[in-house]
């Protein structure tokens, strides 16, 4: 995946994904009102009010960028009507010539992950058959449970190609609760603590040289290490991180944390990141992040500065808002 | 869903919860090819395999038990077709009586955790129709995102009367990772923390008190908080937690500091665990958990044990082993 996302990401210079995450609220009435008459008021008719919605958009903007993030939830709020639609979204991107990043954030004891795994970036067997369910060409992971969460997903990346990024520092408002946490220096040994040793064996020692490091950076410094073993050729593994454009100075640490993760970027917009908080998710080369924006893209049109194209031009709305970003991305840039 | 379930679980005195999740190399050949044979080799194929499996299952063991807990991941691997299997299955399972709880182990943004509440738990609106999607009495969510993560789903369950389970200390080997590490208990404000202060406002004061907690400590605190404004009529709150059997010394401590959380207790026989470390994790009242067993009731006829009924008895295995784990939790019980 991460060699063909910088590819793609170069020959478009366009460092952005647009998150696919729809909602029935973002859907001119008159297109919703003309499907839904057809199919009844159903979460099948849902499902293929979406369905126009994405693909008039999807149609716009696939030629601008290197990658969608259709966000699962959005869809599975329609049951399995919803997720057959994530499934086809998917497909259509692909064949579009876009990469798509599943925003999953699954992440769970060893054998579930792996069927998670399998169902998302990997194959699944029946008698003699495979089948590829939902063929994403890397997911989102919740690292909570640990390194054997993770490590089915790893698995399958090594023999799919495919890529993931871990949550490390999440983009909404009480990320910190948890993952700002700092962490004991002095952490001993205790009788707790070794009824699950054999689990912490991978702990890293930055604590122990006295340095306070907070959750987000022990998750980290992990993510650096699961994607040693899954280098690219471009020099970037197929483990990246999801840190929120909303906490820069973070992002700034942990780009140094994890060089040669890509990190996806969420925030930027909607969340009420601008483009000048964006540089310090960028390595020295240019490449290294890939700044998501969801709502600011697919629901345009609602917005003042779009306003003008008219609801029935909801897609040229969001094509226009899609070049916009790109603009700024690229003076970022020039001016890191 | 607290007073009920805890109603269910005295009048069958059974603080038992049994696993859905099923694999295809669970079921007994015979019964696989018989469907797979009219099916063909397709994900709907192995769907309607599985679902002659789950409907056995719960039919032998449904009078015996509250509730069980289906893996959506062992449902979403066969793609939509697997979660229409999912869905049917919840709707099975409540129709005989039984609870269930969702293992779904989701969390996000406000707006995204939104949809998987109204998906899961609650209502979702097309046109004037209303739908409930998944319909599940409770479901398991991940706290890695903190309290606007968890904030939907609790305004979910005071809509619905409907339960989550948070994660806190989990069954795995590689949780310790993340959730054991010690948070420095003289935690000071620096910019970054600054940054997301707004977020950290429900921060607890136990760390400043010099003692030292782990970040599954902080969380068992929250899921404290999170229930206060959700207490059933029973004295607990619809805020339960996940606690695994793997840890009973943790078990006993996040027991003392969360004392109207049901605690769902995942690990006990496959993973490892045994019942007589099971005691810690109740309360004086004898409430207060519910041991969950997958793979060790539902694959019984696998096991030496159960062995003696055959393969085409694979339901009558998995009531005998029901029945066995009754009453080894009433022993334990007993002599607490």
């Amino acid at each position: 995946m991460i060699d063909q996302l910088i590819t793609e990401i170069k020959r478009k210079n366009a460092p952005v994904v647009v998150g696919l995450d729809p909602m029935l609220s973002y859907v001119p009435g008159a297109l919703k009102n003309k499907i839904l008459s057809q199919t009844g008021e159903t979460l099948e008719g849902a499902a293929e009010v979406i369905w126009e919605y994405n693909r008039a958009i999807i149609d716009a903007i696939s030629e601008l960028i290197p990658a969608v993030k259709p966000q699962i939830a959005m869809y599975e709020q329609y049951g399995p009507a919803g997720l057959a639609l994530y499934e086809r979204t998917i497909r259509y991107c692909q064949e579009k010539g876009l990469l798509v990043i599943g925003d999953i954030k699954r992440g769970d004891i060893g054998s579930t992950s792996s069927a998670y795994a399998a169902a998302h970036l990997g194959r699944v067997q029946v008698g003699q058959k495979v089948f590829r369910p939902f063929h994403a060409d890397a997911v989102t992971v919740n690292p909570y449970m640990g390194s054997d969460a993770v490590e089915p997903f790893r698995r399958v990346c090594k023999e799919e190609g495919t890529g993931i990024f871990v949550l490390v520092k999440t983009s909404n408002p009480s990320s910190g609760e948890f993952q700002d946490r700092l962490l004991d220096p002095k952490q001993r040994k205790t009788s707790m603590e070794e009824e699950t040793e054999k689990g912490r064996a991978s702990q890293t020692d930055e604590a122990a040289d006295g340095k306070r490091i907070t959750v987000y950076e022990a998750v980290g410094q992990m993510v650096n290490t699961w994607g040693l073993d899954l280098m690219g050729k471009s020099g970037y593994s197929e483990v990246g991180a999801v840190v929120g454009a909303t906490y820069p100075e973070i992002g700034a640490r942990l780009r140094r944390m994890m060089p040669r993760s890509y990190i996806l970027v969420p925030g930027y917009g909607a969340q009420g990141a601008g483009a000048k908080e964006l540089g310090v998710f960028f390595n020295e080369d240019g490449l290294g992040a890939i700044v998501n924006s969801s709502r600011g893209i697919i629901c345009a049109w609602q917005k003042e500065a779009y306003r003008h194209f008219g609801e029935e031009n909801f897609a040229a709305a969001s094509r226009a808002a899609v070049m916009d970003m790109i603009h700024e991305l690229r003076m970022v840039l020039e001016n890191k």
